[in-house]
């Protein structure tokens, strides 16, 4: 599954370059995230109120060309990596003339509400099928 | 008592009019009263393990000239008004000329961690005459 | 004229008190004024673009009730003041209950690409006469 | 060289998890990057004055430990490659144990006030020689 969020940078998120600052992709990317999951019936408060919490591992960002105000992006989300204790999303950013401007991709653990890692797998192995059933194969 | 802060506006709080963003100085005002209750003796994170949390009320800015980066302002903070239940902090913010660019207020009110309003003079006497004997008379 | 943005607080947003962090009401104040200038046909890039820039004057918050991520709010934004020199937008935030849980506004005055102080009346009648049209007589 | 910043971390840096959001660490490389060159003698804005821009080509992130508001943590800035036209800047952060809490890296290109990619060595020699100078090794 592919997620599609349209992005309307902010007039806050620019920098005096004139571009949007480069440390708001990982907030864009988590948007792509929480929609995703809102997507496929698992809104993040929900899962966090079942006691779970998603840990950034890492995040990596690629700038191809900059982001401005008062133009429309494509943010596009995927899950390309699932193990019982991990996953990678992965993100492409296209701007109107369908030219990618951006990629970037964040991994991520899942922790109980003491922050200790958990196997989501045996936990909560009904999310745990929904995720799989999301997976690109894309990357 | 009044605390003075130095500033260093950040890149990444600069937008595409060259200035710092207006969003940011409610930002600066909470770096002032963080380091005004580090100077009193009451950390903010130690006041948080008592099970008390600061509640804004409001919030008010005035501009008077703009913010630039690679400048270096002072952040001058007093409490101004006190009572059971709230406080004023006041924020004034000067440039290296020693011209006053900006003023700032925020009410705030005390809660306890369910998030309810409590009478901090009667809850934490010692902490209520810190503040008493910090309270600045000049507005 | 009122415009209604609906607003899905960002996860980024949130602060250790499991809230909306204050500072973030400004930022979404933006969005509104964004969209407003949007539906008037003057996209703000595009104002930008004739050489003419926002100045912030002042920013007035009230918190009422806390913002949570998960939830859906509903800003409205108005024009409430208009001279040849300065307007003032007002914000009305509302939760999916319609109760009003914030309030504030901003006051701005026009100035060139130099950030002097322009009569907009004078200066861009024509701009001037659509936010004329789009003056609420609500506060 | 290595330089050495002091980091407080910010209120309004936590998110609902009760840890610095992830998104802030690039802000925090940046006000590494902008020290390095303050203690090399060359600022920041006096390098925009020159009309270089500093392109932001790629970020890295490593989270190996939550930082947290109340704690001091040290990042530690090195330029670890340097070509004519890019250098990578990397970045470690330790707590007050001395744990290495964070790894990260960005990779960046000068750019003219045009945003056009420029040779440095050629433009600016005198600049290049002192990054040159400031090279380190460890990675």
């Amino acid at each position: 599954m592919t997620h599609t969020t349209t992005i309307h940078p902010r007039y806050q998120e620019t920098d005096q370059m004139g571009i949007i600052h480069h440390s708001v992709y990982p907030i864009w990317y988590e948007i792509g995230r929480v929609e995703f999951c809102d997507v496929l019936g698992l809104p993040f408060h929900k899962i966090e109120e079942k006691g779970l919490r998603l840990a950034i591992l890492s995040v990596h960002s690629q700038f191809i060309k900059s982001a401005h105000f008062g133009e429309v992006y494509q943010l596009k989300t995927n899950i390309t990596e699932l193990s019982k204790v991990r996953m990678k999303f992965t993100y492409d950013i296209y701007n109107s003339n369908h030219e990618l401007i951006h990629q970037g991709y964040t991994e991520v653990a899942w922790l109980n509400s003491a922050l200790r890692p958990v196997n989501l797998q045996k936990l909560y192995p009904d999310i745990y099928a929904i995720f799989d059933s999301s997976l690109s194969k894309i990357r």
